[in-house]
């Protein structure tokens, strides 16, 4: 179709002739549902009283804040400080009146000297005070060196994912292995560039961990189809399945990446959201390696990413976060920087609080015993919630759940009535978009369903995350699926 | 070249076979010149003595905080609140310690209570309430109403900016018309587009305006190479030229979009950084127009895009802004959102800074008096080191400059010595550039060349703000030109 025919309205943009790769890109996560909740939500505060719950949850999206976890105070403290300078001109005020201790008034100090003003734009990589904290975080995490100079300061994770994709996919063909199921971050983005996104299956039964060979014929399946594979992303801990990948699992990820010269983009952003072992970045198992095996793994390519958004910190409206390059040809670097610097620089309050996340008040320091009894209140209050849902979840029939590992979600395999997969089909939908739909409007908790993540074919998920407070929406969940299910017959034996 | 032979390092990634858009951008006013000049800066700051300067002057970028201007007070009491809520539960001790006003306060609460928390995302346009807040502006601004389901709110305009054209540019034959110069966000975002910028060269001569018959030459010629020719971006004010445009140029623009189907960007952004004349918002034009002849401008499709990184705010690290949609299909403004979800919101404590940026004291509020004292400062500030700048180009042989319009630049015309253009060939350079990295070495101040933006072939050119305090620096530039002018033998008497 020419673009005349197709503007019949005489303006120049229509759904035909805009950017067919921005058409193509998903993204469930604020998508369909999302919309719809936020309209109950607007009705609700309307005082509408027609809907059958009181309360919307939103349960599709890792955002501690609104569901009304408290930032920690060491953190805003400071921040308070760097926005408005000329309170640091009393400070007895501020430790009589508000509390404050000095070593919130000090870590001001320090940023504002780095910074100047957060009014002011930064180095386009962020702030080097910043980047050296940074960078101190990650030696004192891994072990092994960081260098402020291969760190970037973001403003949130996905600005970071999407510098580098950009980068990478050099053309149509280009591929980026992305796991199934998946933040949709990834693919819609693959889809902006017009590249492919090469999926591979996590394996449900193992507790969503990777599976090298599934990896290995992902690829050979990817270049037949005359995919050229350039990068390999994983997240770790999963998200949406919350998984951890053990130091073997890692070690086989840089063994493929070694060997087909594949990118690896580490979404490490859950690093401290860990229930059961222990999590190991990338960065430093690779490291390890190139120590076992002097010359073997020089030639890997390693972006890691973190954020204030997630973790204890919960911090998602500030969007601040980083990326690590490791083992970069210098030019390509420099290529980076170039592409970041268009964009000016990442928020410098975001800055600032990235550097008291990875410089948080230690032992001895007087803000210390608060920061870290609102730190672990935090995660156990976490940890608690996680396993109140996965409870429910056993006490749903037909619902299957992992115990939870990490990360802020549980992603439960549902197994519908066929009558339920008819009535979607009818509508056109997918079952699990119809079943995460029903839930919303008989509940008003909003999850996000499986497809919009992606899942093995024949299998239908929703992920939920495990940060609203309270029980009540658990309860409502319980409720509506047991009436679901009646509502569309149950299900067949050979489901049960 | 195949992949495998332009890896020889075994890396994946190699200048050779990234992502040739990336590579084909350029972004001269974080480049070469600039990230010298933050070399120069360390060298300072380390105790270096050799350099013959004392201090770098960064006159490549419009970051007045980094001059040392002082944010408003207001602005950043109201964001150390929502930064910090604890602080609200002590108002006596906030006003008597700290000089906070009751509308401070009830500002900071009233922004809370919009946004719940400035560490969770908001809505992917921006809270709701601080959008109405925005319509209520270009309402009271413009005499017409704004809904605030038009309404984007961005990490400043760049992002915005990028995007728009992502949506715009559909294929490689779309065509953007951007004036010649032009801030280089807009060549480099169509570069990485793989989109065609279609220039059209802005009258020195008329104090920068626009031509509508070298607009309307510039569209022909784009045709009949093919380009389809899909969008118009303004910057008005200009940047870097500082020109304001009048009523009348603005509507020849308006009749050429509605006559071509060109969607028209208005990049807006220094809207208040007017010294002669009245800014009009391409909005304002349009309505009236469409009042004038009903029917007629129905299918204009336009964006106007602010900041809080400009004005008398000149908040550049927040990374705050907005975008206004009109006229635009619903379809395609739901794509728009879509887009924009995939990054999940702009900062927040930039959506709150843009809050009281639209919506500053007003007469009779307590914080009033001071708010217009230090805006006013700053304004009338500006308008002083422009004059004091222009003064001293008026002063160096072979320098040309249009009177300060607006804006935060200059853009004088340089006639350089024929000898000073044969050595920067011989470098390899554009003479604008060599002359200069000849004036940064020399005297510490950092300019961006006319070549960084795009200039009438023949002509040299730089861009300078006029930010920085003090006239020193002025003076160190005055001297530098004219050794300069005699170290390559003065002008010819053709130049003369």
């Amino acid at each position: 179709m020419t673009r005349t025919q197709s503007t019949l309205s005489g303006k120049g943009l229509s759904l035909d002739n805009i950017n067919p790769n921005v058409r193509a890109a998903k993204y469930a996560v604020r998508g369909e549902l999302a919309v719809k909740a936020e309209e109950y939500r607007a009705r609700l505060l309307k005082g509408d009283k027609s809907l059958p719950f009181d309360s919307v949850i939103f349960a599709n999206i890792g955002n501690p804040q609104q569901l009304d976890q408290k930032p920690i105070t060491f953190f805003r403290q400071v921040l308070s400080l760097v926005e408005n300078p000329l309170l640091l001109e009393n400070p007895t005020a501020l430790k009589t009146s508000f509390g404050y201790n000095q070593d919130v008034i000090d870590r001001a100090q320090a940023l504002l000297t780095d910074v100047r003003s957060v009014g002011a734009y930064s180095h386009s990589q962020g702030a080097l005070g910043i980047r050296n904290s940074v960078a101190k975080f990650i030696e004192d995490r891994d072990g092994f060196p960081a260098n402020p100079q291969d760190l970037f300061l973001t403003a949130g994770a996905s600005s970071g994912v999407t510098s580098l994709l950009n980068v990478i996919c050099d053309k149509p063909s280009a591929g980026v292995l992305v796991p199934i199921p998946q933040y949709p971050l990834y693919t819609a983005t693959l889809a902006l560039l017009n590249a492919r996104c090469v999926p591979y299956l996590l394996d449900e039964q193992k507790a969503w961990g990777t599976d090298v060979k599934v990896i290995e014929k992902s690829i050979a399946d990817a270049k037949a189809e005359g995919t050229d594979v350039r990068s390999i992303a994983v997240i770790n801990p999963g998200n949406p399945t919350g998984a951890s990948l053990s130091p073997d699992d890692i070690k086989q990820v840089i063994d493929i990446a070694a060997a087909e010269k594949l990118v690896i983009i580490a979404d490490e952003v859950y690093q401290t959201n860990v229930f059961s072992g222990e999590f190991v970045s990338f960065k430093k198992r690779l490291r390890q390696l190139q120590q076992e095996h002097p010359g073997k793994y020089d030639n890997v390519e390693l972006v890691s990413l973190h954020s204030t958004s997630k973790g204890m910190v919960g911090e998602c409206g500030h969007r601040g976060g980083y990326f690590e390059l490791v083992g970069f040809d210098p030019l390509v670097q420099e290529q980076i920087y170039k592409l970041v610097s268009i964009g000016l620089c990442p928020p410098v309050v975001a800055q600032c609080l990235l550097e008291t996340m990875v410089n948080p008040p230690q032992k001895g320091d007087p803000s210390f015993e608060l920061y870290q009894k609102e730190y672990n209140g935090i995660r156990d209050g976490l940890h608690k919630r996680a396993l109140a849902l996965f409870d429910a979840f056993q006490r749903m029939e037909g619902v299957e759940c992992q115990e939870p590992q990490g990360a802020m979600y549980l992603f439960p395999t549902i197994n519908l009535p066929a009558k339920a997969v008819e009535a979607a089909k009818a509508e056109g939908r997918a079952a699990d978009e119809f079943y995460a739909l029903a839930m919303l409007d008989a509940t008003g908790v909003c999850v996000v369903p499986g497809s919009g993540f992606g899942q093995k074919p024949n299998t239908l998920h929703f992920r939920t995350t495990f940060l609203a407070p309270g029980t009540d929406w658990v309860e409502r969940i319980v409720q509506f699926h047991s009436e679901f299910m009646k509502k569309y017959g149950g299900l067949s034996k050979a489901q049960l």
